[in-house]
């Protein structure tokens, strides 16, 4: 097996849409939530799901005890999407199970005694939903999920409760935020039962016009009705970005805007993470429109991740001071764009 | 003739010294200064200064009447240095013979009846001052200049008695402008009778870090001594800017200023004059300091004065908006960085 990541991969509506997730909530019968479990309850549950994927052949996972990171590691990992920040708390009897591309990844005793994910690069609700369910399957008939035939899987928190299910996508929508359009899509996609929030801060706009758009409606739904909700939005959106991006790439000042971030990334000696994450948003845009090329859409996605301040920290060796990352993300930026 | 001009040439200590000035205030015998002339008088020196010049064999000037340029020509001619802004005025009557490469000028009817002017390309004061004086006693063996035994050269202004020369540097100081120390340095050089005054606005600090040091004391003193005085003051100078810019240059954050600096030239499809300056200040700081390659300071010297405001509209045909010529000095110092 490869050792690709899959954010390494170009994927459909890649100009728009960097990945998709799902996520499903899944609780073992005849055991407490994991809030009202013991240590060693939680590591009875950790113990066998390694135990089930271990006889799963032809595919490698990584098994993680939570509690064996050190802090830069479990960081790195909520950076590359793979746990939640509550996780990187790397609580005693918490795990984590990792295909060695990262696309799928198994938190057990977060929330849930089960949160089963799995990403894709680009647009690919089906294909993502596939393999999710594909894995809820083969764990469900070795594990045997808490189900109910009138509230669905049953999840600590009631806003879980039916499919279990969380689809999500990552949108980069630099035109959209521009305009100040995405700052009214919220109440709109609410309306429709979905939520849509900045992936890297709130406020005026997210860093990187990073936008995370997921379903909020898990009962009284099924999950592939939840996915054509959430396809159907997203398309419109999709289609909002793109021409308001034609629109804006026609326009000098957004040309100048998007050369000049061009220009520093290709530059700087230093680099702060909010500062490339705003300039890379624009590179990514000139991109898209073809008025920058030497650089893919794959690329920029992969240095997303790995300019991230713990995930660099750790491809470095150690910890460094601020001035020190600084000093590294602007290298590894002008490595990945000497081409452009 | 080549049509070189001066400041497309490199000059001595040019990675401090962007160019040496002389010039003299000369005036006719038997005729009011020009504060109290007619436009015919003032004619008629313009007449005799066209038609001297003419017998001088080997040497091809443009004779200009300035009532006959536009106001663009006329500002151009100030970005190039050859005239004062209150000659840009174009008064009727006032005149301007240059040398082809423009290093020669001289004003006819400007405060005085003649000034002077010699220019060159780096730190050249004994060789501004050898053709500045060869000019002065070509001329007065044709026109008389009035001269006084114990007052020297009458001038209009009763500063400019005397050798009625002015000599200055234009330094390029973004060290010691960086550090504060150029701002200390005016009390210094006024009490050795020197001025230093920023040449692109005053304040906290001139733009692009562009200063002209001048000698002030023109009365009871050679020029010889003038010269010698400025020029020793003025080694000490660039020994300190030379000083602070090594150890600057050792820094990362001035590295990354001076790269940034370069990508967003090499980038930008829109810059302001007032960018300009202050980007292309880092840039030649770069060069002098070996970081950046592939642009020479002569380069830089001839883009400092291609891409001022009036100068960049006059090459290309007309008078455009603000916008527009932010988008020709942008194209032009692309060109001119692409090597880099």
């Amino acid at each position: 097996m490869s050792n690709t990541k899959w954010y390494q991969r170009s994927g459909n509506q890649g100009d728009v849409v960097i990945s998709t997730r799902i996520r499903l909530a899944r609780n073992l019968q005849r055991m407490p939530f994991p809030a009202a479990m013991t240590v060693e309850q939680k590591k009875a549950v950790a113990d066998q799901l390694f135990e089930v994927l271990l006889e799963r052949e032809g595919e490698s996972f990584s098994h993680i005890r939570m509690n064996t990171l050190d802090e830069l590691q479990a960081l790195s990992l909520v950076e590359r999407h793979l746990i939640s920040p509550e996780f990187a708390r790397r609580g005693e009897g918490e795990a984590l199970v990792l295909s060695a591309d990262e696309s799928v990844s198994i938190m057990s005793c977060e929330e849930d005694h089960l949160r089963i994910q799995v990403m894709r690069s680009g647009l690919d609700l089906d294909g993502a939903f596939q393999e999710a369910d594909c894995w809820d399957t083969y764990l469900d008939n070795r594990l045997h999920f808490a189900f109910d035939e009138r509230l669905g899987y049953l999840t600590q928190c009631p806003s879980n409760l039916g499919t279990g299910m969380r689809a999500s996508l990552m949108l980069h929508l630099p035109a959209l935020q521009e305009k100040g359009i995405v700052q009214q899509l919220s109440a709109t996609v609410s309306k429709l039962g979905l939520t849509i929030r900045g992936l890297y801060g709130e406020g005026s706009g997210s860093k990187g016009a990073i936008y995370q758009l997921s379903n909020q409606v898990t009962l009284g739904i099924t999950e592939a009705e939840a996915i054509e909700n959430l396809k159907g939005i997203a398309e419109q959106i999709i289609k909002e970005e793109r021409h308001h991006r034609q629109e804006l790439g026609e326009t000098l000042a957004a040309q100048d805007r998007i050369f000049r971030s061009l220009g520093i990334l290709k530059h700087a000696r230093l680099l702060s993470g909010k500062e490339f994450m705003s300039l890379i948003s624009q590179v990514r845009m000139g991109v898209s429109l073809q008025l920058i090329e030497g650089v893919t859409l794959d690329q920029l996605g992969a240095l997303l991740v790995d300019a991230q301040a713990a995930t660099l920290s750790l491809a470095n060796g150690d910890s460094p001071d601020a001035a020190k990352r600084d000093a590294l993300r602007a290298e590894l930026v002008r490595e990945c764009l000497k081409g452009v």
